[in-house]
Protein backbone atom coordinates (compact mmCIF):
# COMPACT_ATOMS: atom_id res chain seq x y z
CA UNK A 1 0.00 0.00 0.00
CA UNK A 2 0.81 3.30 -0.71
CA UNK A 3 1.95 5.64 1.94
CA UNK A 4 -1.12 7.16 3.57
CA UNK A 5 -1.13 10.73 5.63
CA UNK A 6 -2.29 9.80 9.66
CA UNK A 7 -5.24 11.68 8.59
CA UNK A 8 -5.35 9.67 5.37
CA UNK A 9 -5.05 6.36 7.32
CA UNK A 10 -7.54 7.11 9.36
CA UNK A 11 -10.26 7.78 6.93
CA UNK A 12 -8.99 4.27 5.17
CA UNK A 13 -9.98 2.75 8.57
CA UNK A 14 -13.26 4.53 8.76
CA UNK A 15 -14.43 3.31 5.26
CA UNK A 16 -13.39 -0.46 6.50
CA UNK A 17 -15.17 0.05 9.53
CA UNK A 18 -18.29 1.21 7.77
CA UNK A 19 -17.84 -1.33 4.92
CA UNK A 20 -17.65 -4.22 7.12
CA UNK A 21 -21.22 -3.21 8.70
CA UNK A 22 -22.29 -2.93 4.81
CA UNK A 23 -21.25 -6.33 4.06
CA UNK A 24 -22.37 -7.91 7.18
CA UNK A 25 -26.24 -6.51 6.78
CA UNK A 26 -26.52 -7.14 2.93
CA UNK A 27 -24.10 -9.91 1.56
CA UNK A 28 -21.32 -9.83 -0.68
CA UNK A 29 -23.70 -10.13 -3.39
CA UNK A 30 -26.18 -7.25 -2.55
CA UNK A 31 -23.93 -4.60 -0.91
CA UNK A 32 -23.39 -1.67 -3.16
CA UNK A 33 -19.90 0.75 -3.39
CA UNK A 34 -23.09 3.27 -2.88
CA UNK A 35 -24.00 2.04 0.30
CA UNK A 36 -20.60 1.75 1.62
CA UNK A 37 -19.93 6.08 0.77
CA UNK A 38 -23.40 6.36 2.71
CA UNK A 39 -22.18 4.71 5.60
CA UNK A 40 -19.21 6.42 6.20
CA UNK A 41 -20.68 10.02 5.22
CA UNK A 42 -17.49 10.64 3.18
CA UNK A 43 -17.65 11.77 -0.42
CA UNK A 44 -17.91 9.36 -3.12
CA UNK A 45 -14.49 10.39 -4.29
CA UNK A 46 -12.91 9.84 -1.12
CA UNK A 47 -13.52 6.26 -1.28
CA UNK A 48 -12.54 6.18 -4.56
CA UNK A 49 -9.33 6.60 -3.25
CA UNK A 50 -8.58 4.22 -0.91
CA UNK A 51 -10.48 1.65 -3.05
CA UNK A 52 -11.59 0.93 -6.80
CA UNK A 53 -13.51 -1.51 -6.53
CA UNK A 54 -16.26 -3.68 -4.25
CA UNK A 55 -14.22 -6.22 -4.76
CA UNK A 56 -11.32 -4.68 -3.43
CA UNK A 57 -12.48 -3.18 -0.98
CA UNK A 58 -14.33 -6.75 0.71
CA UNK A 59 -10.49 -8.13 0.38
CA UNK A 60 -9.28 -5.46 2.49
CA UNK A 61 -12.11 -5.70 4.90
CA UNK A 62 -11.37 -9.52 4.96
CA UNK A 63 -7.42 -8.99 5.62
CA UNK A 64 -7.81 -6.23 8.43
CA UNK A 65 -10.74 -7.83 10.43
CA UNK A 66 -8.76 -11.42 9.62
CA UNK A 67 -5.28 -9.99 11.02
CA UNK A 68 -6.90 -8.70 13.70
CA UNK A 69 -8.70 -11.54 14.87
CA UNK A 70 -5.70 -13.98 13.97
CA UNK A 71 -3.59 -11.36 16.34
CA UNK A 72 -6.06 -11.57 19.63
CA UNK A 73 -6.13 -15.24 19.28
CA UNK A 74 -2.56 -15.56 19.60
CA UNK A 75 -2.02 -13.08 22.26
CA UNK A 76 -4.68 -14.93 24.20
CA UNK A 77 -3.00 -17.99 23.66
CA UNK A 78 0.59 -17.00 24.50
CA UNK A 79 -0.92 -16.23 28.03
CA UNK A 80 -1.83 -20.24 28.15
CA UNK A 81 1.79 -21.96 28.47
CA UNK A 82 3.09 -24.54 25.77
CA UNK A 83 1.79 -25.43 22.29
CA UNK A 84 -0.72 -28.20 23.73
CA UNK A 85 -1.82 -26.05 26.43
CA UNK A 86 -2.63 -23.06 23.47
CA UNK A 87 -4.41 -26.42 21.73
CA UNK A 88 -6.81 -26.94 24.32
CA UNK A 89 -7.46 -23.28 24.64
CA UNK A 90 -8.31 -22.50 21.25
CA UNK A 91 -11.64 -23.42 21.64
CA UNK A 92 -12.97 -21.54 24.30
CA UNK A 93 -10.50 -18.52 22.98
CA UNK A 94 -12.30 -18.48 19.48
CA UNK A 95 -15.99 -19.19 21.60
CA UNK A 96 -14.82 -16.22 23.46
CA UNK A 97 -14.22 -14.21 20.54
CA UNK A 98 -17.27 -15.16 18.64
CA UNK A 99 -19.63 -14.14 21.54
CA UNK A 100 -17.66 -10.63 22.34
CA UNK A 101 -17.61 -9.94 18.99
CA UNK A 102 -20.35 -11.30 16.25
CA UNK A 103 -19.16 -8.93 13.49
CA UNK A 104 -16.25 -9.92 13.82
CA UNK A 105 -17.22 -13.30 12.79
CA UNK A 106 -19.51 -12.10 9.99
CA UNK A 107 -15.34 -12.11 8.08
CA UNK A 108 -15.67 -15.71 7.67
CA UNK A 109 -18.82 -15.50 5.84
CA UNK A 110 -17.54 -12.78 3.18
CA UNK A 111 -14.24 -14.49 2.67
CA UNK A 112 -16.61 -17.54 1.81
CA UNK A 113 -18.34 -15.41 -0.55
CA UNK A 114 -15.31 -13.98 -2.03
CA UNK A 115 -13.87 -17.43 -2.54
CA UNK A 116 -17.13 -18.15 -4.77
CA UNK A 117 -17.01 -15.18 -6.53
CA UNK A 118 -13.09 -15.66 -7.60
CA UNK A 119 -11.89 -19.43 -6.11
CA UNK A 120 -8.26 -19.30 -7.64
CA UNK A 121 -7.10 -16.18 -7.00
CA UNK A 122 -8.82 -16.34 -3.88
CA UNK A 123 -7.56 -19.35 -2.13
CA UNK A 124 -4.12 -18.64 -1.02
CA UNK A 125 -5.36 -15.44 1.04
CA UNK A 126 -8.48 -17.28 2.79
CA UNK A 127 -8.34 -16.53 5.98
CA UNK A 128 -9.26 -20.28 6.91
CA UNK A 129 -6.37 -21.11 5.51
CA UNK A 130 -4.39 -18.71 8.40
CA UNK A 131 -6.25 -20.77 10.51
CA UNK A 132 -5.87 -24.30 9.60
CA UNK A 133 -2.20 -22.93 9.89
CA UNK A 134 -2.25 -21.86 13.62
CA UNK A 135 -3.53 -25.07 14.83
CA UNK A 136 -1.34 -27.07 12.37
CA UNK A 137 1.59 -25.08 14.12
CA UNK A 138 0.39 -25.96 17.30
CA UNK A 139 -0.46 -30.08 16.54
CA UNK A 140 3.14 -30.46 15.72
CA UNK A 141 4.80 -28.43 18.34
CA UNK A 142 2.28 -29.95 20.86
CA UNK A 143 3.30 -33.73 19.34
CA UNK A 144 7.29 -32.48 19.43
CA UNK A 145 7.14 -31.93 22.90
CA UNK A 146 5.43 -35.23 24.08
CA UNK A 147 1.99 -33.40 25.63
CA UNK A 148 -0.09 -34.30 22.46
CA UNK A 149 -1.02 -37.59 20.30
CA UNK A 150 -0.90 -36.87 16.47
CA UNK A 151 -1.89 -40.10 15.01
CA UNK A 152 -3.02 -38.20 11.47
CA UNK A 153 -1.36 -36.60 9.18
CA UNK A 154 -1.15 -32.53 11.15
CA UNK A 155 -2.43 -30.69 8.02
CA UNK A 156 -5.57 -32.74 7.57
CA UNK A 157 -6.18 -32.90 11.20
CA UNK A 158 -5.67 -28.94 11.65
CA UNK A 159 -8.45 -28.82 8.65
CA UNK A 160 -10.77 -30.72 10.07
CA UNK A 161 -10.44 -28.88 13.68
CA UNK A 162 -10.99 -25.34 11.61
CA UNK A 163 -13.83 -27.22 9.74
CA UNK A 164 -15.58 -28.52 12.91
CA UNK A 165 -15.62 -25.27 14.73
CA UNK A 166 -16.70 -22.92 11.45
CA UNK A 167 -19.07 -25.64 10.56
CA UNK A 168 -20.82 -25.92 14.17
CA UNK A 169 -21.68 -22.30 14.18
CA UNK A 170 -23.02 -22.51 10.74
CA UNK A 171 -25.37 -25.42 11.75
CA UNK A 172 -26.14 -23.55 15.34
CA UNK A 173 -26.99 -20.50 12.61
CA UNK A 174 -28.61 -22.39 9.84
CA UNK A 175 -31.43 -24.31 12.91
CA UNK A 176 -31.82 -21.48 14.61
CA UNK A 177 -29.81 -21.96 18.04
CA UNK A 178 -27.32 -19.19 17.62
CA UNK A 179 -27.20 -18.21 20.83
CA UNK A 180 -24.18 -17.57 22.68
CA UNK A 181 -25.47 -20.57 25.60
CA UNK A 182 -25.20 -22.90 22.81
CA UNK A 183 -22.20 -21.80 21.10
CA UNK A 184 -20.91 -22.50 24.56
CA UNK A 185 -22.43 -26.33 25.20
CA UNK A 186 -21.74 -27.54 21.95
CA UNK A 187 -18.33 -25.83 21.84
CA UNK A 188 -17.67 -27.80 25.13
CA UNK A 189 -18.37 -30.92 23.03
CA UNK A 190 -16.18 -29.89 20.70
CA UNK A 191 -13.57 -29.37 23.05
CA UNK A 192 -14.02 -32.86 24.35
CA UNK A 193 -14.07 -34.80 20.64
CA UNK A 194 -10.52 -32.79 19.61
CA UNK A 195 -9.30 -33.73 23.31
CA UNK A 196 -10.39 -37.54 22.71
CA UNK A 197 -8.03 -37.36 18.91
CA UNK A 198 -5.12 -35.86 20.22
CA UNK A 199 -5.19 -36.16 23.93
CA UNK A 200 -1.50 -38.46 25.31
CA UNK A 201 -2.77 -41.22 26.75
CA UNK B 1 -49.85 -29.19 -2.52
CA UNK B 2 -52.86 -29.68 -4.34
CA UNK B 3 -53.30 -32.82 -6.51
CA UNK B 4 -51.13 -32.41 -9.96
CA UNK B 5 -51.94 -34.57 -12.82
CA UNK B 6 -48.89 -36.79 -13.74
CA UNK B 7 -48.23 -34.30 -16.44
CA UNK B 8 -48.37 -31.74 -13.60
CA UNK B 9 -46.09 -33.50 -11.45
CA UNK B 10 -43.52 -34.06 -14.27
CA UNK B 11 -42.91 -30.56 -15.13
CA UNK B 12 -42.98 -29.61 -11.29
CA UNK B 13 -39.91 -31.67 -11.27
CA UNK B 14 -38.63 -30.50 -14.00
CA UNK B 15 -38.75 -26.51 -12.65
CA UNK B 16 -37.53 -28.00 -9.32
CA UNK B 17 -34.26 -29.64 -11.36
CA UNK B 18 -34.26 -26.27 -13.22
CA UNK B 19 -33.97 -24.13 -10.25
CA UNK B 20 -30.88 -26.01 -8.68
CA UNK B 21 -28.93 -25.55 -11.86
CA UNK B 22 -29.84 -21.98 -11.41
CA UNK B 23 -29.26 -21.43 -7.80
CA UNK B 24 -26.35 -23.55 -7.74
CA UNK B 25 -24.63 -21.37 -10.52
CA UNK B 26 -25.74 -18.04 -9.59
CA UNK B 27 -26.60 -18.52 -5.77
CA UNK B 28 -30.22 -17.01 -4.44
CA UNK B 29 -28.99 -13.79 -4.03
CA UNK B 30 -28.61 -13.33 -8.05
CA UNK B 31 -30.64 -15.66 -9.42
CA UNK B 32 -34.16 -14.81 -11.26
CA UNK B 33 -37.22 -16.12 -11.67
CA UNK B 34 -36.75 -14.91 -15.37
CA UNK B 35 -33.42 -17.06 -15.41
CA UNK B 36 -35.54 -19.77 -13.92
CA UNK B 37 -38.20 -20.13 -17.03
CA UNK B 38 -35.53 -19.21 -19.14
CA UNK B 39 -33.64 -22.92 -17.71
CA UNK B 40 -36.89 -24.67 -17.90
CA UNK B 41 -38.24 -24.15 -21.74
CA UNK B 42 -40.88 -23.33 -20.56
CA UNK B 43 -43.91 -20.10 -19.98
CA UNK B 44 -43.51 -17.96 -17.68
CA UNK B 45 -47.23 -18.48 -16.70
CA UNK B 46 -46.72 -23.08 -16.12
CA UNK B 47 -43.53 -21.57 -13.94
CA UNK B 48 -45.35 -19.31 -11.95
CA UNK B 49 -48.61 -21.77 -12.09
CA UNK B 50 -46.31 -23.60 -9.80
CA UNK B 51 -44.62 -21.47 -7.80
CA UNK B 52 -45.51 -18.33 -6.49
CA UNK B 53 -42.15 -16.69 -5.61
CA UNK B 54 -38.69 -17.57 -5.56
CA UNK B 55 -38.63 -17.97 -2.00
CA UNK B 56 -40.97 -20.43 -2.78
CA UNK B 57 -39.21 -21.95 -5.66
CA UNK B 58 -36.14 -22.40 -3.23
CA UNK B 59 -37.85 -23.54 -0.28
CA UNK B 60 -39.12 -26.44 -2.87
CA UNK B 61 -35.69 -27.03 -4.20
CA UNK B 62 -34.35 -27.45 -0.69
CA UNK B 63 -37.26 -29.60 0.60
CA UNK B 64 -36.38 -31.82 -2.92
CA UNK B 65 -32.98 -32.65 -2.29
CA UNK B 66 -33.14 -33.01 1.24
CA UNK B 67 -36.10 -35.64 0.93
CA UNK B 68 -34.01 -37.14 -1.89
CA UNK B 69 -30.22 -37.17 0.48
CA UNK B 70 -31.56 -38.34 3.39
CA UNK B 71 -33.46 -41.24 1.68
CA UNK B 72 -30.33 -41.87 -0.10
CA UNK B 73 -28.58 -42.22 2.76
CA UNK B 74 -31.17 -43.92 5.31
CA UNK B 75 -30.61 -46.71 2.66
CA UNK B 76 -26.94 -46.93 2.02
CA UNK B 77 -27.01 -47.09 5.66
CA UNK B 78 -29.29 -49.51 6.44
CA UNK B 79 -27.27 -52.18 4.61
CA UNK B 80 -24.30 -51.73 7.02
CA UNK B 81 -25.85 -53.38 9.84
CA UNK B 82 -26.47 -51.79 13.59
CA UNK B 83 -26.75 -48.54 14.40
CA UNK B 84 -22.87 -48.34 15.44
CA UNK B 85 -21.96 -49.82 12.17
CA UNK B 86 -24.00 -47.27 10.46
CA UNK B 87 -22.78 -44.38 12.20
CA UNK B 88 -19.73 -45.74 11.30
CA UNK B 89 -20.41 -45.84 7.90
CA UNK B 90 -21.76 -42.33 7.99
CA UNK B 91 -18.56 -40.42 6.85
CA UNK B 92 -17.10 -42.87 3.81
CA UNK B 93 -21.65 -42.60 2.76
CA UNK B 94 -21.74 -38.71 3.05
CA UNK B 95 -18.47 -38.15 1.04
CA UNK B 96 -19.11 -41.38 -1.91
CA UNK B 97 -22.64 -39.09 -1.99
CA UNK B 98 -20.66 -35.94 -2.06
CA UNK B 99 -18.22 -36.80 -5.15
CA UNK B 100 -21.25 -38.49 -6.59
CA UNK B 101 -23.74 -35.20 -6.85
CA UNK B 102 -21.99 -31.62 -6.73
CA UNK B 103 -25.18 -30.47 -7.44
CA UNK B 104 -26.95 -32.01 -4.29
CA UNK B 105 -24.17 -30.63 -1.86
CA UNK B 106 -25.21 -27.07 -3.24
CA UNK B 107 -28.62 -27.44 -1.23
CA UNK B 108 -26.29 -26.75 2.12
CA UNK B 109 -25.53 -24.21 0.46
CA UNK B 110 -29.07 -22.70 -1.06
CA UNK B 111 -30.66 -23.72 2.32
CA UNK B 112 -27.86 -21.27 4.63
CA UNK B 113 -28.46 -18.50 2.28
CA UNK B 114 -32.73 -18.85 2.77
CA UNK B 115 -32.18 -19.02 6.59
CA UNK B 116 -29.85 -15.43 6.10
CA UNK B 117 -32.87 -14.38 4.48
CA UNK B 118 -35.70 -15.32 6.75
CA UNK B 119 -33.81 -17.17 9.75
CA UNK B 120 -36.94 -17.32 12.58
CA UNK B 121 -39.46 -19.60 10.20
CA UNK B 122 -36.67 -21.03 8.50
CA UNK B 123 -35.06 -22.25 11.48
CA UNK B 124 -37.81 -25.36 12.02
CA UNK B 125 -37.16 -26.58 8.12
CA UNK B 126 -33.28 -26.76 7.73
CA UNK B 127 -32.01 -29.69 6.24
CA UNK B 128 -29.16 -29.55 8.79
CA UNK B 129 -31.44 -30.11 11.68
CA UNK B 130 -32.76 -33.02 10.12
CA UNK B 131 -28.97 -34.59 9.65
CA UNK B 132 -28.60 -33.77 13.29
CA UNK B 133 -31.97 -35.94 14.04
CA UNK B 134 -30.20 -38.84 11.72
CA UNK B 135 -27.20 -38.59 13.72
CA UNK B 136 -28.45 -38.24 16.92
CA UNK B 137 -30.99 -41.20 16.60
CA UNK B 138 -27.99 -43.55 15.49
CA UNK B 139 -25.94 -42.24 18.89
CA UNK B 140 -28.58 -43.21 21.05
CA UNK B 141 -29.52 -46.39 19.22
CA UNK B 142 -25.63 -46.98 19.33
CA UNK B 143 -25.37 -46.31 22.92
CA UNK B 144 -28.59 -48.21 23.96
CA UNK B 145 -26.64 -51.56 22.50
CA UNK B 146 -23.63 -50.51 24.23
CA UNK B 147 -21.90 -50.62 20.75
CA UNK B 148 -20.72 -46.85 21.18
CA UNK B 149 -19.50 -44.48 24.14
CA UNK B 150 -21.53 -41.65 24.91
CA UNK B 151 -19.53 -38.77 26.97
CA UNK B 152 -22.30 -36.10 25.92
CA UNK B 153 -25.30 -35.25 25.37
CA UNK B 154 -26.20 -37.26 22.10
CA UNK B 155 -28.04 -33.95 20.63
CA UNK B 156 -25.03 -31.83 20.91
CA UNK B 157 -22.62 -34.37 19.93
CA UNK B 158 -24.64 -35.00 16.63
CA UNK B 159 -24.83 -31.00 16.43
CA UNK B 160 -20.83 -30.81 16.49
CA UNK B 161 -20.31 -34.24 14.26
CA UNK B 162 -22.69 -32.60 11.76
CA UNK B 163 -21.17 -29.63 11.94
CA UNK B 164 -17.69 -30.79 11.22
CA UNK B 165 -18.74 -32.52 8.22
CA UNK B 166 -20.39 -29.30 6.93
CA UNK B 167 -17.69 -27.21 7.74
CA UNK B 168 -15.03 -29.27 6.25
CA UNK B 169 -16.59 -29.41 3.00
CA UNK B 170 -16.66 -25.30 3.44
CA UNK B 171 -12.92 -25.03 4.69
CA UNK B 172 -11.88 -27.50 1.45
CA UNK B 173 -13.39 -24.74 -0.65
CA UNK B 174 -12.43 -22.16 0.68
CA UNK B 175 -9.30 -23.29 0.99
CA UNK B 176 -8.81 -24.25 -3.30
CA UNK B 177 -8.86 -27.62 -2.15
CA UNK B 178 -12.17 -29.37 -2.76
CA UNK B 179 -11.28 -32.05 -4.73
CA UNK B 180 -12.41 -35.72 -4.20
CA UNK B 181 -9.12 -36.81 -2.89
CA UNK B 182 -8.58 -34.15 -0.93
CA UNK B 183 -12.60 -34.98 0.29
CA UNK B 184 -11.66 -38.46 0.96
CA UNK B 185 -8.56 -37.91 2.83
CA UNK B 186 -9.43 -35.26 5.25
CA UNK B 187 -13.00 -36.91 5.44
CA UNK B 188 -10.97 -39.96 6.61
CA UNK B 189 -9.37 -38.06 9.61
CA UNK B 190 -12.59 -36.93 10.27
CA UNK B 191 -13.58 -40.32 10.60
CA UNK B 192 -10.98 -41.08 13.04
CA UNK B 193 -11.75 -37.90 14.82
CA UNK B 194 -15.28 -38.86 15.66
CA UNK B 195 -14.31 -42.66 16.26
CA UNK B 196 -11.82 -41.50 19.15
CA UNK B 197 -14.97 -39.45 20.59
CA UNK B 198 -17.41 -42.33 20.49
CA UNK B 199 -15.64 -45.54 20.09
CA UNK B 200 -16.53 -48.50 22.90
CA UNK B 201 -13.09 -48.91 24.87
Amino acid sequence: MDQLTPKGAATRRDILRAAARVFDAKGYSLARMDDVVLETGLTKGAVYFHFKSKAALARAVVDDQKQGMLAHVRRRLEGLGGPAAQMRGLVPVLVDLVIAEPAGWSVVRLDRELSTESPREHAQASVLAEWVGLVEELLLAGAREGDLRLSADAHALATVFVGAFDGLKGVLEATGRATPEELRRSAGVLAEVVEAAIGAH
